[in-house]
């Protein structure tokens, strides 16, 4: 195994309680009092079914920031938020640029880039990456994902394309990820697969504890995924 | 000013130098003895030309990579070298993947890490890029740059493409490199330029010790830039 992709949404981040507060230290000053978690589920569940629409050929790729915009301008009114001005709205869609990684995850990226190749194969965009990288730390060798496949996960393209880009066979690679249907559709393209549990991800014991498919590997969190592969 | 963009052969890293050594290294114990930085410059001198066939659209676009075994492939026989195995083919191939920066490059570019986005935006393949950051710790936020583009430089969409990661305006982001025709490229795409001397690139005193078009700074090497832009 020579590299490693990850999943970066609930994988490595907690957006939930991310979401919450930045939209909470946002929302709140112009006299808005939601219920910060039920806002960030609600923006979170508009995911799947937009990015569906790219999948579909329905609608062009575009970049994850604006079907967060798209999706957000959708929930406002459901939270009886109306008439903010632009600058709000992108201060607040850019919320996805600032959240934060579940404690493990510096550590651990850190001790497995001493062995492999590490990329985010995420559905994020490329400056989204960036912004969280320098937020945590992560240390990658490039942001691979959606923007460079013109396409969103599971589309097969998004991981062979990750794997064409470090010039790797699949079977040479391994994608990390809290999320089963991520993990069934990487090994579809030949990829190894490492689960990683999240359990309290959409909220407390809310997440995926243990995979529903056959992976390769399954860890608590990435210091014991380093120490499993002895690093 | 919120990126850096740099070209990396010749700006970064010393070409010459590196393929004359990497190729003694790996053609000597074959019982061969050439003129090595005669050969490396037999191989850059394809560089442009083999780019043109993509640039013009005679062939489809493929990694930087590939154009290299071609060229390489075309200049042996002139130096009298036939018969190589497959795997030393590879190998020697990979010295691109194996060059040394200028030693001004690493610290350079940790200081300029404090304020700005920093990405190549080179004409060579993301795999190359990452062996080349990792050989020489350039701390890069994403690998931008031809692969991306699916074009070479100076084609505009490879300037433009790396803004676009980026979510950047052109004149957001500034261009550095130590060739002219690179920057005015850059320049007629909005962005900023930047030059950087590179006396030596082609040998002894064979190099651009400053721009023959205008650009917005002029330096000597990173150190320099970096004092300049005050970090």
């Amino acid at each position: 195994m020579q590299a490693l992709f990850f999943d970066v949404f609930g994988t490595l981040v907690d957006w939930r309680t991310s979401i919450a507060r930045e939209a909470a230290a946002i929302l709140r000053p112009c006299g808005h009092a939601l219920d910060w978690e039920a806002f960030a589920d609600a923006w979170r569940d508009q995911y799947q079914p937009a990015m569906e629409e790219v999948r579909a050929g329905t609608i062009p790729f575009c970049k994850l920031d604006a079907l967060h915009r798209r999706n957000l301008e959708r929930i406002l009114p459901r939270f009886g938020v109306a008439g903010l001005a632009e600058e709000t709205l992108r201060d607040l869609n850019l919320a996805w640029h600032r959240l934060a990684a579940w404690p493990d995850v510096p550590p651990g990226l850190a001790r497995l880039r001493r062995r492999f190749r590490l990329a985010p194969v995420s559905n994020g965009n490329i400056s989204l990456m960036v912004d969280l990288a320098r937020r945590n730390q992560f240390p990658w060798d490039a942001i691979l994902g959606a923007e460079i496949a013109g396409d969103y996960k599971p589309k097969p393209r998004v991981y062979l394309s990750a794997c064409a880009a470090f010039d790797l066979a699949p079977a040479d690679c391994a994608m990390v990820a809290a999320h089963s249907s991520d993990l069934a559709a990487a090994a579809a393209c030949g990829l190894r697969t490492i689960h990683v549990a999240r359990a309290n991800e959409h909220g407390p014991g809310k997440g995926e504890t243990e995979p529903t498919v056959p992976v390769d590997l399954a860890v608590a969190d990435l210091e014991e995924l380093a120490t499993k592969l002895g690093v």
